[in-house]
Order: C-alpha cells, then structure tokens, then sequence
C-alpha cells in the first residue's frame, strides 16, 4: 500500500489540478481493463474514446486524467479523487516505475562467467549463467540471464539487455568458390550500443563483418529480433517483435518498425518513418514515410490498391 | 522389439477388428514414407487418398486402417495383418508415446538454479542451466534446459516447456516523453499458464504489463514465437512456429494460428477460427472464421481477388 | 600489421597480375565502405558499378580487384598497387578467414555436460554450458556456448552451430482425440547434420517424427530459423534469417531462401530455386525457379500483376 501523498508530491511536477480530498488514501496497484479495484489507481489514455465516461465508471477511488475530464457531481457524489495532468500515459508510467516495479540490485551472479579484460563499469547486472568476452558494459546496465556478449561489443550506460539474447557473434556471409560451394567471408567487425537502449530476448545483434552494427541512443528492440552484420539503427527507434533487418542496412532516428516486418539487406529507411506490421521492404523508404505490404508502399498506395480490387469484384 | 500382442492389449477399445493371425509377432518401430520395414508398424491416414492402395503396397507387415480398408486375398496371401481402428492417426499416436516414445524422469538437475521460495509440484522435472523464480510449477510438468521462469508465472499440470523459453520476463511498452525519448511503462502483471500447455524451444512469453498473460488449457504453442504482455489465448489452440501475438490479443478456444502469422496489437480472435501461415491480421477475426493474407481477409475473399488480378492480366 | 608479401604469397595461385611496388609494404585490416584506411586493404567487387572510380578514389594504398579495373596514370601517380584476380569477393574473404579471422581453439569448456556416451571427434570446440547428449558430433566442428544438441543427432565434420541453438528436440505434432484436446504424436526421428554445415543462433532443428531430419552438406543456415520435422535439405543451400520450414518439406540443392520466408508443410522446392524474402509458400516450387510473394508466384507474374494493378488505379 503505497500513500497517495507520497505519488501525488512525486508527480507534482506533471499535476495541473487536484479535485476531492485525498488525506489517508492508500494505493494497492495499477488499474487495467482487467484488473480493477477501488483502491487500484485508475488513469485514463489520452486516446480515450469517451474518457469523462471512462472516468465516472471507473471503480477506482483514484483516477489520473488529462483536461479532456472534468470533475463533476457524479463523481463528486462518488467521493472520488481527480488529477489532472497533461498526458496520463506518461504520468502513470512514472508512477508504475517509481513505486510498483521491482528494482533489480546490481549483482554479478557467480555463474555468470566474465572474460578477465571485460571492462563493466559501476552497478552493473549480470545475470546466471551470461558469458561476458572482453567488452565493455556501461553503468546501471542490467545484463540478465544466459546473454552472450563477445570480446568486439561496447555498450553503453542504462543499457537492459534481456535473456537468451547474443550479441557480437560473427554474421551470416557467404562468397560461392568455384566449386559452387561457399566459403565465409570474415566476420571481424565490432558492434556499438549506446546509451539508454533495450534489447528483448532471444535476439540476435551480429557484429560488423568488416565495420560495425550500431544502435542508437535510446532505442528499444523487442524479442527474437534480429539485426544483423554492419547494420546501423538511429536514435529512439521502436524495433518490435520478430523484425529481420538484413545486413547493412542504415536506419535513421524516431523510425517505428512493426511486429514482423522485414528489411532487405543494403536499404536505407529514413528518419520518422513508420512501417507496418509484416511488412516486407526492399526499396529504400524516405523520411517520414508511412509504408505497408509486401513489398512495402505508401499507406496511401496500398489501400487505393485494394480498393480497386474490391471494386474490380464487383463489376463481374 | 514390441510383441504386438502387448500392443493390442493397450489399444483394444479401439479396435474395430482384427485380421490375420497377430500370435508371436513383433514390432520394432513405427513406419513413415522414408522409414519402411516389414517389422514396422505401418498405418493409413485417414486423408490419404488412395488407402486401400497403400495398405496393399505397405512393406510392412502389420497395418492399422480404417473401415475405408478392407482384408482382400492380396493382403492375406502376403500374410499381412490388418488392424482396423476409428483413427488410426490417434491410435499410432498412442502406441508411439506408450511403447516408442523415451519417457523423462522426474528429475531436477543441479544445475538449476531455483529460487527457496518456488512451489514445484511432484514429479516435475527441471533441466540443467534452467532458472526458476519464486513460482509455481504443477505437478508433472516438464522444464527442460536453459529455461528461464520468472517470479510472476504461474503454470499448471502436464506442461512441457523447451529450451531456451523465457516466461514472465516483462514485455516491450513505452511511452514517449517530452524530450521524445522512450520511458518504459510498467511491466509489472504476471503469467498463467493453464494445465496440460506445451510451449516450444526460444518462446517469449512476456508477463501482463498491469494484469495477466494467460495460456489456456490443452493450448499447443511452437518454437520461436512471441506472446505479448496481456495476451489472453483459450483452450486446445495451436500456435504454430513463429507465430507473434501482440500485446493485449484475446485468441479464443480452439483457434489455429499457421506458421509465422503476425497478429496486431489489441485484436480479438473468435473461436474455431483458422488463421494460415503468413497471414497478418490487423482486425477482429470473428468466431470461425478462414482468413488468410496481408491483410488477412476471409478465404473465399482472397481467392476472388487473386482470380480477378488473373482475369485482368489476360484481357491486356 | 600483415606483410603483403605473405598475403601475395597466400593467393599466389588467383592472381593475374600485379601492379606498382610492394616490398615492405604492410597492412593493417580490410577495408568497407565505412571502414576506411591508407592501410586497409580494399577490393572492388565484381557487381560494382564504376569499378575503375571506386579504385582511384580508394584511399588505401592497395586495392584487390578484378580485370575490370587498370592500372592506369593516376591509380600509379598515387603509389597505389593494385593485385588483379579473378573473383576479388572470394580472394578478400580467403585473406581475411587466413589473416585477419580468430581462430577458436578446439577446447571444451568445463561447463559443458557432456553424455558419456557422446562420440566426439577430433579437434572439437564445445562451448560453456552447452549441453551434448549421446550424440556423435564431427572433427574439427564448433558448438558454440549454450547449444544443445539431444541423443537422436549426427553431426558431421566442419560443423559451426552458434549459441542458443537447440537441435533434436521433439517437433510439433499433435492428433485430435475425441474430447477435441491434442494429444501427442511420437517424436522419436532423429537429426543428421552433414558436413560444413554452419547453423545460426537461437535456431531450432527439430528431430523426425518417425524418420530423418537432414541437413545437407555445405549448407548455411542463418539465425532464429526453424527446421521442422522430417524436413530434408540438400546441398549448399542458403536458409537466411527468420526462415520457418514446416515438416516434412523436401529441400533441393543450392536453393536459396531469403530472410523470413515460410515454406508450409510437406511442400517440395525444386533444385537451384530462388526464393524472395518474405514469400510464403503453399506450392511445390519446381527446379530453377525465381519465386516471391504471398502466396509465392514466379516473380516475372508477380511483376506483372502490379503493373496490372498500377494501371487499374489510373484508369478511374
């Protein structure tokens, strides 16, 4: 049980107003759409289709919402509590970290086995059983269980990199000999990963075949992702689930990569793009794009496409 | 070597008949197109096109059928035994698993690494390098190596979970704050895993990032695929192999989901519905529903408009 | 730093011809695009499209190229020497694997569990916690750390298997019984794994049902794949990133099959067949063929088609 006090003077920074009185309020946890409770705090997205109606249903007691809710004598009646911030996602995300999310302690675990060069810098987590080469690690990293980490890795401060993931093994690269059978192509180069970033599980971050794979300040990759030698991934992206970007490819800042999609090797994505779900890229994509399909157009494009198919149905 | 008469002691309520003399023979294996033996039990799919053909043809020298076969002078003049069953698909199957199949002994390696305060049920086994939280495991299930099951989970009886699982880990949610970076929004909920689940090698299941992600009963789920935070899937449904299920999907019972279908964020999927491989789903599926296609559409939809893209090619 | 003569001595046999002075000469790496040096070495690759530019503006000092560039005024005004071979792309990758490549060393990590009844050739590398059943691995092959590889496989010789892999466990097969729930089909095949086979990280091979799981030789498989049961492979394939086979398909020899493709079960792809990234399959695919999309069509069809589409779109 955590006092509303105590969220409400770490949040106040964010509080535009606060309505009905919230001395002696406890809090038990965090309300979603399936799991409620008056004593969970509630909060209500700004995409909220109906959000003072979201609010004044709500069982909670507590409820955190952006202007677009008022306090009225319904829940008045109801005795409940109001704060308005200016965008209740983020304000609840802090909250969530702040006081509901476990703390992982900075521990080396003695399974872990670390290389006698490896250069880990303060309060740093190494999970069971990850084998560390002769990197580097950042501080307040967290490197959790069964990670491996080569000798050619660097990697920033603030860093998680999640279980069963490997980075810095050599990559996938092939020269025909003329037996017609394929011989490796070196797979020497490093891998960068900066400050700030999140790597999910089981993924997959080959090093550079002759330069470097690089990501970015601040972007976050989800599981079973694979990125693979020479790539380079700007700042603040959003890599989802299952993504495939093939060797060198270069993607620029603030691009949003959906579940399953997959980036032939050598493109070029430009900054602030978006690309669908399942989509498959072998062209490059300029900044600010929005593309989707296989292979992958304007937004625009593809649903004039199908349009067109529906209406060609129709005439027979 | 299996004497068959033990084998039709254990499957008698399923036998419709028996021809041909069974006393003193013996079975070494189980026959499939590229593995064939006199001495291996062969058996005709219900589906397969030509049975009583392949019955007559089989090297073996006992087969289990359907009623679709029947004993003619071929097979009695080859001395051959027909053993006619309902399905003998189920009936194969559970001869493998009762006299062919290795059966794992409940036994928890040392090397595992669990925490004091987890609930194992009797029976379990846990492989090497597996690393169990403080949750609960019912009895006879199976972990096997290089697991990872965090504090959150909690699984049921009769579960088998592979290799390089990770479970509970939390998942991949983020809010953009003011300076456009990522936070991370809580993750924060936690893992139910219902009885008699089976879950592939390299899955992530990731815990409910406020609530719970929930794998129903009987639910198969194969290699290399991703479960998102939130994710709800019902009873006895097959995931197929790199399947990923985004956060918050509600799958309902008996759904088939083919190899690599991507399913978008917050979608529900009626029961009994068949998803084929490939697809990419970015609506609601109602209940036994065929789709198929990027973006999936019902069948009948899809074969109607690849026709008419056909027809149109011809007429230029 | 490398000789150059050493390196000349090295490929003595695919030179054609070498141009400018190189005693004393040495070199310090290999260079790329983004990786450049007067000391790297460069090499120009056959696909190139200004191969004489790309040459004179090289800022190393040596440059491997083939007979489409000459050794004209100002590559000599420079000092440059340039070394003519006839595949530049296979001469940089044999220099690289000879001088520039770690070599591991055949060790067996402490950590290892190996079967006592494992039979494991010569020259072996075995990774930390890597765990070997009673299998029989080759000489001179490497099993990264974290591998696990069951009782039923058979590699052979100049093997690499990466970290996070899992080869034999049981596949995905199940029947329905008459209470609608799946039970169990027997996964008791086994794996063969020919020689120079190299299989990616966090990839799963599954054994056979009933036979053989085979992965022919000299073929590479990329990382987070899936080979299902009973799938067989030929020789000298490319299975890229992400790629799902579903069982019991036929794979002919060097086929090529681009990242996250999806071939579905029993389906047959015919010899020296190219298979685009992304391509779901749901046919055989004969001999030769250059196919994509989804559901995969030769790719000359699958051009026209959205030529057709494009055209549909500007007539209204």
């Amino acid at each position: 049980m955590i006092k509303l006090e105590n969220i409400i003077e770490f949040i106040k920074d964010q509080i535009i107003q606060i309505e009905g009185s919230y001395q002696g309020v406890e809090i038990e946890g965090l309300a979603d759409l399936r799991n409620r409770n008056s004593k969970y705090l509630d909060w209500i997205h700004p995409n909220s289709k109906r959000p003072q109606e979201r609010a004044e249903t709500s069982k909670s007691k507590v409820i955190i919402a952006n202007q677009d809710v008022y306090y009225n004598d319904s829940m008045k009646n109801d005795g409940k509590i109001l704060i308005q911030v200016k965008d209740p996602y983020l304000t609840i995300a802090n909250i969530g970290n702040e006081f509901f999310a476990q703390k992982e302690k900075p521990i080396i675990h003695p399974t872990a086995i670390i290389d006698k060069d490896a250069k880990i810098g303060i309060d740093v987590n190494i999970g069971a059983y990850s084998i560390i080469g002769s990197c580097v690690i950042g501080g307040n990293s967290i490197i959790q269980e069964n990670v491996i980490i080569r000798d050619c890795v660097r990697i920033g401060n603030n860093v998680l990199i999640k279980s069963g993931t490997i980075i810095g093994n050599p990559g996938f690269g092939f020269v025909k000999n003329e037996k017609g059978e394929w011989e490796k192509f070196p797979q020497i180069g490093n891998v960068i990963i900066e400050d700030n970033v999140e790597i999910g599980s089981n993924v997959c971050i080959d090093r550079g075949a002759l330069s470097t794979t690089n990501i970015g300040y601040g972007t976050k990759i989800d599981n079973l992702t694979q990125i693979a030698h020479n790539v380079k991934i700007g700042k603040n992206c959003i890599i989802a689930v299952n993504v495939s970007i093939a060797g060198s490819c270069n993607i620029g800042d603030n691009v949003w990569i959906g579940p399953s999609a997959t980036i032939n090797n050598g493109l070029t994505i430009g900054s602030n793009s978006f690309i669908s779900l399942g989509s498959v890229i072998i062209n490059n994509v300029p900044p600010n794009s929005d593309v989707i399909g296989y292979p992958a157009e304007s937004k625009e494009l593809f649903v004039r496409k199908r349009l067109a198919l529906v209406k060609l149905l129709k005439r027979k």
